[in-house]
């Protein structure tokens, strides 16, 4: 019943910039894009492990957001086991797959493209947006439009217009909420489904604005105060406001 | 694929004490068994209305555990559905007892009281632990040593005992850990469940000492950096230094 296992996997911090108060948003276009080709590379190598079942690349920025680094980093960990909850949406992405016949995300990015009112930004092949029925205030998802269930297919000319996104996307959640904690995670397919139809990577960034209180803890369930048509209005705005 | 559902249910607040700035451990016997009574009450009335599926009753002490009245307060939520966390408990649950024909929970409590390394504190017929391979550093379960899948059976005379086991362990919370933030969290059977086998009621408390960061929402998986067996040593010290 009480068993433990030993560690096995790797943790790896990327170093943004050689600023220590420098962000993402500051950088120069050709910065951010290095640092995503650097992560991609990363995960090209941890991938040729036999051992590394998931890798997780991620930003922490800001105490409530659990930085433990000051300097600007991001950081990746490959894991030799699958997480329930990375599975679960595997699972959930699969069923839709085998009733519907299209992935999920596909299908998401093609009914909030029509719906139109939660997209913040859709240029160079990355569509961003702050999801339905969000579980965090302000939530925000950058996907590819083309599929792919793996961030490590990323072609070297797409991470420039992924950068230019993220950038952005970071200076408006700075300038409209005041330059909030944050974390960012990019979720990608474990590496034995990287090939498969039924996932899709994406780019999560989550301002901590709330806190999770007893009620998430006992419940699972989240409370968002704030619903995503009108967090997505607001971010429209707020980096229509950068370009005047 | 889009849909919303109408809210439906309760959320009441139960004011634990007159005084604006009282703690738990800082009340009487007498204060702390007649908050739990109230709670039985309540959630014995909100169980006779058949849409609450389920009744989630938890505390919030402090910022970081997501307060937002300062008066000293718990509050119980009735939801119109299951929530999938605690659904998935629920099937772990059952499956355990499917395969093995017992409680986990009980077996749990067997087992723990055998090992004794994680058990702080066995008294008045509640047993409190730090669980094998917690979730969060010391994370403390409460649980009944009688079986029973609902809070709201327990008996009278019993919230007696487990009152001061609750202003006992927190007591012991407040004075080894300087007064960090905390949540608290009655775990009980779903309303359709409350006369099972395979669950077992029992609170659990969360002192707020790690944030959750990229790589926990990431994962799903969290990182807990201090082992059961080191936390309960150290709050089976601060309670008998308490006694001296």
């Amino acid at each position: 019943m009480f068993r433990t296992m030993e560690g096995v996997g790797r943790h790896e911090v990327v170093i943004e910039t050689p600023k220590h108060n420098e962000t993402i948003p500051r950088m120069t276009d050709r910065q951010v894009e290095e640092l995503l080709l650097i992560c991609r590379q990363r995960y090209l190598d941890l991938h040729e492990d036999p051992h590394h079942q998931i890798i997780v690349i991620f930003k922490n920025h800001g105490p409530a957001a659990g930085i433990s680094i000051e300097h600007p980093h991001c950081q990746i960990v490959a894991s030799p086991v699958v997480p329930g909850q990375i599975q679960n949406t595997i699972d959930q992405a699969r069923r839709h797959f085998d009733d519907q016949g299209s992935c999920v995300f596909c299908d998401v990015i093609e009914r909030e493209s029509r719906a139109g009112e939660r997209v913040i930004s859709d240029l160079g092949g990355f569509i961003t947006i702050h999801p339905f029925a969000s579980v965090f205030p302000f939530e925000t998802w950058i996907l590819p439009r083309e599929h792919d269930a793996s961030f490590g297919h990323i072609a070297p000319g797409d991470a420039k217009a992924l950068g230019q996104t993220l950038k952005r996307v970071l200076l408006g959640i700075h300038q409209g909420l005041k330059d909030p904690d944050f974390n960012f995670v990019i979720h990608t397919a474990p590496c034995k489904d990287e090939r498969e139809d039924y996932f899709h990577w994406h780019l999560q960034i989550l301002p901590r604005l709330t806190v999770q209180a007893g009620f998430e803890f006992g419940s699972g369930m989240t409370i968002n105060p704030v619903k995503p048509e009108d967090s997505a209005e607001f971010m429209r705005q707020t980096l229509a406001s950068l370009d005047e």
